[in-house]
């Protein structure tokens, strides 16, 4: 145990007490009445940057959705790190399904329980807390700092419009991003390559308005018929998307890479029931669900609104059905080009009676990192000394739009998240193992202290 | 101009301001927390029929809605009419779409603007002032009855209920109903067949719950695309149902029916644009509009809900989606034989990754009505008088779960509405023109009055 170890022991309960105030603020980038909420939060963690020595941070790019930027003390010759984080979370809905309210977080069976916990609240304040055990025993051997957005969760606009007027935000050797799990328990992993998205919404219209079924069912034309047959027609039977090329430019990952994965500790059985809850997986059973995962694009329905919502009983035709939709893009695919492909699709398949709309709400392209930079064998040690395990490279399912702007750069972008697979992210119940947290602070510590001089060694 | 007709245009704005106190109570049946809102309803009626004549009334049945039961003066020989009617209403929504909120009544154009100002507040008050009118003159032939339920828009299974325990509220000679439209303005009808209806919600589970579509997407299953893969398949390409058998059973109309039916005024353009909002007409092209509308049984969708339904951008798999769908039935379709079949299509449909269930909300057998009783020719000789033609004898595309059971003791059902086919039933900015409304009172004024002699005649 070093000096920074035993700091954070000696600190716990305030460390746990403070990201404990962070998560109880509701600060839902989705809702727009939430916006005072994640005013509130910015500051948090804008002041909480300053009481540990990253001064001066500021609030930067948007009043109500602020970027958190923040330097860390200055070490001349040293390199820059960055990182990145967001601070705001997904709505809480549904919240009857929460056993415990999202925004008062709670600790059962050593996991920490809160909207936010695990994405990415947890996670980028155990990165904070790993700088402020590094600056507090004087081992921090880089120059920090931090870029803590406020809108990841709705397509990051607000951090993308800043460092397109700012890149000297993006100034950095290293980018750090913990915002995901581990493969497994015991299994860090640094992702490698992320999906893009395409994220759409699909609006049929049939009628001027609502009109009843009794008197004109059978004649007036129904906007959820007009949609659920779009959305049926987007996949075949055996669940590939038909959108005509969009398979053209998928680039098969290498031989080498599918081996790795099939090393991976996968147990089918407990992935698809206790991991995914599912009865059975979908997908085209010659892939790998890795592969499926990873490696193949996705097209998935988020929901589906219009006609009649409400408890009990109408007999109502709907004029207008929405349906929020996206695809997850891989390498070499372009988002724009998908999309496209998506609203000819749709256009083909909307019947003459409808008349059907998409409008993107989101498009990132996928992204590979280059595994190369020295960077990737530090953080391994580190993990290999805390957890016993050194990091494997996997790809992931998610987008993190943000990650090509951070490497725009040419910094190396590490995403190395310390969560677990089962902690609910995006969904009710949402939580943090309270000894992954600690963990990772002591990993990150570890990275932040060994990097300079693994630096200056690959600099000689 | 006779007496009665008189007496109504001097109460003209007593009349219309009471319309307007009962038109302001949200009594919508469909909304658990309007439940005292109905109980008002419910009283102010009764407390009506006490201040016209018709007492003792009272409340029956039910304590959140009950069943308004009244009785007129006694005329011993006279035959019994029984009005039925419902005080119950629509939900308002989608509430934006409303030009003045719905439960505040407001006079625009010659028209009455509020939830329930046509169905069916307005008309059964037409009716009621009727009553009053001819009691007022001492010109009621008839022996009156009264029967004002609180639950049509949700089944009706109180007023069910409590006719199958009081089957003495039903004893009647002749019952009337308008809850209805004219066929076109100008030309009164009386429908003589009603469709049944089986209304049902499907609910698709694929998950213990939402998870991540980043992290799962392309091999959990998701609940949407379960159930819009169901919903697509229940209809072929060309509108018809897919259920099996569904079509064994239907009585194709008679061809006197049909030639009258294409007698009827009917402008495809108008009926298409204005009146039912649509860019074009959907269903088989090769039966005529009103046999799509009267005598084929149609399927339409009236809402779905699941997964991320709110504003802004959510990245969920769904593990549940809800639809809730209605079959409209002719003869000699029966109810609890389409619903079996509906399920077992459900079932076929059902891919291997999902549970799907089918709940029956209302199961009802489509109604053909006895056209022969000198009800009908003294019904017509009123709209006649006052309207200068009489009625044509329609079918209805809509659904009374309650005509069935109101004509079982032998009486001669007359439904025959007083409103508009442009009155917006069920949907935003509800009306009733108000000279249809004065008209429906002197129509029916002449009715009460004349049918004892009729009655008489007809004995003798």
């Amino acid at each position: 145990m070093n000096a920074m170890d035993t700091f954070v022991d000696s600190e716990r309960d305030r460390i746990l007490g403070q990201l404990m105030e962070l998560l109880r603020i509701p600060s839902v980038s989705a809702d727009p009445e939430c916006a005072d909420s994640c005013r509130r939060a910015a500051a948090w963690v804008r002041d909480h940057l300053d009481r540990i020595g990253c001064a001066p941070a500021e609030l930067l790019g948007s009043d109500s959705h602020p970027v958190v930027c923040a330097t860390g003390p200055v070490i001349p010759g040293a390199p820059t790190v960055l990182v990145y984080g967001h601070y705001d979370v997904q709505p809480p809905d549904p919240l009857t399904q929460w056993h415990t309210p999202p925004f008062e977080p709670t600790v059962r069976d050593g996991n920490l329980y809160a909207r936010g916990a695990t994405d990415d609240k947890g996670q980028f304040f155990a990165l904070i807390t790993a700088c402020e055990a590094a600056l507090a025993q004087g081992q921090s051997a880089v120059n920090l700092r931090f870029l803590i957005e406020g809108g990841e969760e709705v397509g990051g606009e607000v951090l993308l419009d800043l460092v397109r007027e700012r890149p000297d935000l993006l100034d950095a050797d290293i980018v750090v991003i913990a915002d995901g799990p581990y493969y497994a328990p015991g299994w860090p992993c640094a992702e490698v390559a992320v999906r893009g998205i395409c994220y759409a919404e699909v609006v049929a219209r049939t009628l001027r308005e609502d009109v009843h079924s009794g008197l004109y069912g059978g004649v007036a034309p129904n906007a959820h018929e007009a949609l659920v047959g779009i959305l049926h027609g987007l996949k075949d039977r055996r669940g590939r998307i038909r959108i005509p090329g969009l398979y053209a430019t998928v680039r098969r990952p290498g031989r080498l890479e599918r081996e790795g994965w099939s090393e991976l500790p996968f147990d089918l059985q407990a992935f698809t029931t206790v991991e995914v809850g599912a009865g059975e997986l979908v997908g085209d059973p010659r892939r790998t669900v890795h592969e499926r995962l990873w490696a193949l694009p996705t097209l998935d329905i988020h929901g589906i609104t219009g006609g009649f919502t409400g408890d009990g009983i109408k007999t109502v035709i709907p004029a207008e059905a929405r349906a929020k939709i996206s695809l997850r893009l891989v390498a070499d695919q372009r988002a724009e080009e998908v999309f496209a492909g998506l609203e000819a699709r749709v256009r083909a398949l909307t019947p003459p009676w409808a008349r059907v709309s998409v409008e993107p709400l989101i498009l990132s392209d996928p992204v590979a990192v280059d595994t190369s930079h020295p960077a990737f064998s530090r953080l391994d040690s580190a993990f290999r000394e805390v957890v016993g395990r050194g990091i494997v490279f996997t790809r992931s399912g998610g987008s993190l739009p943000i990650l090509e702007v951070l490497g725009s750069g040419g910094a190396a972008v590490l995403v190395a998240g310390i969560g677990l697979p089962d902690d609910h992210l995006h969904a009710p119940n949402e939580r943090i193992s309270i000894n992954q947290f600690f963990d990772g602070i002591r990993v990150y510590a570890r990275f932040f202290a060994g990097l300079g001089d693994h630096q200056e060694g690959e600099a000689s």
